[in-house]
């Protein structure tokens, strides 16, 4: 291997470059037989979590992330409630029921104990709230300048009746559950220190939507389980990605009404002041769905139902013997362009 | 909460510091039906690992674990060596069968890819040896100067018949499979960069004893499963944390003959130059056990028969109506010492 080659932030970034070197540096080396237990969702699956069965049918569904965002503090939540909502979601969009969670907590030396009480307060009322249980965990301390203030990884745990495996269908619409992009704006505006010239920031209109995500999927399984043929939380890479996600696994064209997504105009001003594309931007309290073309409208009612009343379809999946695994935007003007996967490093430390 | 208090070292070394500050910030903070699943091995434990009962019978254990390592690489092994090792241990401990792991890393802008590769090939091959599969795991990176080098975090999982929950009794033989504090002497020697002033490095006599103990663990509960009462590899802490712990959660006295604990002659004779007690450095390859009298000797020579050959009897669990909750050394000289919890910071980034 060429020995100057050296790790980018863009090999972070959730796009096209983490795919590539997590396929060569990892996936590529586990055996076969080693990438899943008892043939439940593994490595292979590049998901957000992975299952094992249970011998009563059900299985147990199992998530990790490492939660870097810096600043620790933004408006709308902290590091803390976002490591919780975070695995909770994702054990969630696998279909499965949260119980349990481990942390595991790295922090600066020097990090002041007021602001670590504040975010694992922060955290454990989030547990608390969903009525998961925290049952293990592991405190390191990095000396002053190894680390920089804190890095908390999450595992949580869940049990499914039926593991969603992300494939979606020809003829699936796609649904979005709220407003995309406020974690990802909220961040990117925080780390270029514009949180003094952004004035929703003072009046509470632009805040991360970290939040979890239980009152909506719990009960959309139980009613429409069959019909969601895949489930996901626009995190790193934002709604760009999973789509791209989506039509890459399955070789097929999604295409999506750019005017129907539901962005703030406060996010989508700044992010034409940054030149950025708010499809790119993260989320954290925000489902994207396929869901089967037969029931699309009445789930759309059902989500809004539950109190996510942006909830709205955006675009569907289609079959074409020409295109295969693209996303396709239809713009305002009437025309299409191509919604590329994310490429390159857009904010480090978003999640 | 005053404002000044700060995070420091000795917050994160597995001592009193470590155990009071998750005791405040954390356990106390989760409600009594939060602290674990389905009655399992849960928070309260302070345990490597917490259970969560299966409906069959049997157990799922599982375990969380930070690795910060400094230097990553080390005579004996590497990060990735020890974050799979180290993820194992802790599940063999609590009687669990290592089934499952994944993996979540952050790795600092402009690593060597090359390294990065090392280090996951190394923590593959030891998934490999164990086949224990790799079912997900995240990947981020840190900008430059935000974290140093590589932090890893593992979750392993397994399956119990029976938890091993540690609760030492009365009349137990307290036994230690291998010489203790290879791994933490050998990191602290690099971390004062005394390297190449140490002759064992270079004759490969003083290394890391980094390595899973399956072999040991999996046949000795097999055999012995009900006359286990402790196991627990001695890392941050060492020995002395280890056996504080057991004489604390259980009110008895042990009591270890001094002379009877394996420490290799050259981690004695680094620990005597720097003015450090060996049964405070951390081992990664070690089993300490608490077990029954009337098999004590045998299970000694079990152990022995499946290659531990270093395995001996190091004291006894005792109970006293005036003495509780300490840990007696008899020296060599024929008198007895208390060997004190760990307390303040041996050394940062030993594991």
């Amino acid at each position: 291997m060429d020995k100057s080659l050296r790790i980018s932030l863009a090999h972070g970034s959730g796009g096209i470059e983490m795919h590539e070197i997590i396929e060569k540096l990892i996936v590529s080396k586990v055996p076969m037989n080693l990438r899943n237990t008892l043939n439940g969702v593994g490595l292979d699956a590049l998901d957000d979590g992975a299952s094992i069965p249970l011998p009563n049918g059900k299985h147990i569904v199992i998530s990790i992330d490492a939660y870097t965002v810096n600043p620790p503090f933004f408006p709308g939540g902290n590091i803390g409630i976002l490591a919780a909502c975070g695995s909770i979601n994702d054990v969630l969009m696998m279909g499965g029921r949260p119980l349990a969670m481990l942390d595991s907590i790295v922090v600066e030396e020097g990090f002041p104990i007021e602001d670590l009480d504040i975010i694992i307060n922060s955290f454990i009322d989030v547990l608390k709230n969903e009525k998961v249980a925290l049952i293990g965990g592991d405190f390191k301390v990095m000396p002053k300048g190894h680390v920089d203030k804190i890095v908390i990884t999450t595992t949580a745990i869940g049990i499914a009746d039926k593991v969603i495996v992300d494939y979606p269908q020809p003829g699936d619409k796609i649904i979005v559950s709220d407003y995309v992009g406020d974690h990802g704006a909220v961040v990117m505006l925080l780390q270029m220190g514009l949180e003094e010239k952004v004035e929703e920031f003072s009046k509470g209109l632009l805040k991360s939507d970290v939040k979890t995500l239980t009152k909506l999927i719990v009960p959309l399984i139980e009613r429409y389980g069959v019909y969601i043929h895949g489930a996901r939380d626009p995190t790193r890479g934002g709604l760009a990605g999973v789509l791209n996600e989506w039509s890459s696994s399955t070789g097929t064209i999604i295409i999506v009404d750019e005017e129907s997504i539901p962005i703030r105009s406060s996010v989508k001003r700044y992010s034409e002041m940054l030149g950025i594309d708010p499809l790119y931007l993260a989320s954290e309290g925000v489902a994207v769905l396929s869901v089967d073309n037969s029931v699309a409208e009445e789930v759309v009612k059902f989500i809004r139902s539950l109190g996510f009343e942006n909830t709205r379809i955006i675009g569907e999946v289609r079959q074409s013997e020409k295109y295969k695994g693209i996303v396709l935007g239809r713009t305002s003007v009437g025309g299409y362009r191509i919604i590329d996967p994310p490429r390159g490093e857009l904010v480090p430390r978003i999640c």
